[in-house]
């Protein structure tokens, strides 16, 4: 065929969308005391969870905190200079992955269950698929808290040892990526650090 | 304060936005001839840049190959059952960590240029700090990708270390992805496979 089929011609954002996930959005350092629901929470994974990854396996883990007890437990293992920012956060995401995501692959890869074993057998295999596609997926969810009208604030500056030990005592998931969310308050953003040059990202084969 | 301010309260997506790049958009599996310039490919970095990594380090690096030569050149090192997919698709995208991307530190994150010695002394933390924040940005892209109303087929199936030695020869970057671009063709989807149940990923604390 020459011309894309009707049926499979795509939509495209317009300027104002792309806006608010990618150019105009940015990383907030102050939140307005405005609460952000456990719906909205909700719906932010159910937006994010339909974003691809390899061989469908999902290795993401959300545990989303509330401000008061939660919050607290959380923001001791912060680094000093994310505290600050994380006990005045409205809600708050610790990412975690999963490091037994392969025992969900019968059911979802279910037309090649085997998968299961073959992750099972090669540890290497699946920590890199594990850490790979638990990242892509933390970036499709920074964009869904976007598109949600909330600012994301994610932060490597944690201890996640002691956070995993707080949370995740059992050891299976383990911590990679805590964020923010929240409405923008006073003063929220920082200048815009500059991009990369083009030509310093982008070359052609 | 207790309320948002209006100059920073932010947009949302609409469900018709949210569609192209979350809800109804699926990996392609077939291409149409209709070809992808150059200058569509340009644009979809120019909005994946904004979105945020860690000290801003950004160590994704893009590789965008033609139909004919390069692409010959990089079918050849894919699976045997990814060859027939990329050698259809009209552009694919490389997608490489920069493991010295923090050269680059004094100018992306000038307010502390000493990072990029703290990085070059630290191996363990280039590695991981490049390795999560490229996979951020992949997940970025592929949402790129999809808000220009192109289809993206990503795929881990190929030799990585055939694939550096074809295109970087000088071992700085390492591929980790490659992501066919393009118009859907004819029936361009596999059928939708399950995404775990919201309670298997989510928790609360």
């Amino acid at each position: 065929m020459t011309e894309v089929a009707e049926a499979t011609r795509l939509g495209r954002l317009d300027d104002e969308a792309r806006s608010v996930i990618f150019t105009r959005a940015r990383t907030a350092n102050t939140w307005a005391e405005t609460p952000v629901s456990d719906a909205e929470l909700n719906s932010v994974w159910e937006l994010a969870k339909w974003a691809p990854t390899s061989a469908n396996i999902q290795p993401l883990r959300v545990l989303y905190v509330h401000p008061g007890e939660g919050r607290d437990r959380l923001v001791k293992h912060m680094s000093d200079g994310n505290k600050a920012k994380t006990a005045a956060a409205p809600a708050v995401a610790v990412l975690a992955i999963d490091t037994r995501f392969h025992e969900h692959i019968p059911t979802v890869f279910p037309m090649r269950p085997e998968m299961k074993d073959v992750f099972e057998a090669n540890e290497d295999m699946r920590t890199a698929g594990g850490k790979l596609n638990a990242a892509l997926q933390a970036g499709y969810f920074i964009l869904a808290v976007r598109a949600h009208g909330l600012a994301a604030g994610p932060m490597s500056g944690f201890d996640a040892a002691d956070v995993d030990a707080e949370f995740f005592a059992d050891g299976r998931y383990k911590s990679f990526l805590v964020i923010n969310i929240g409405h923008p308050g006073d003063s929220p953003w920082f200048n815009r650090l500059p991009r990369l040059d083009h030509d310093d990202v982008i070359s052609w084969a």
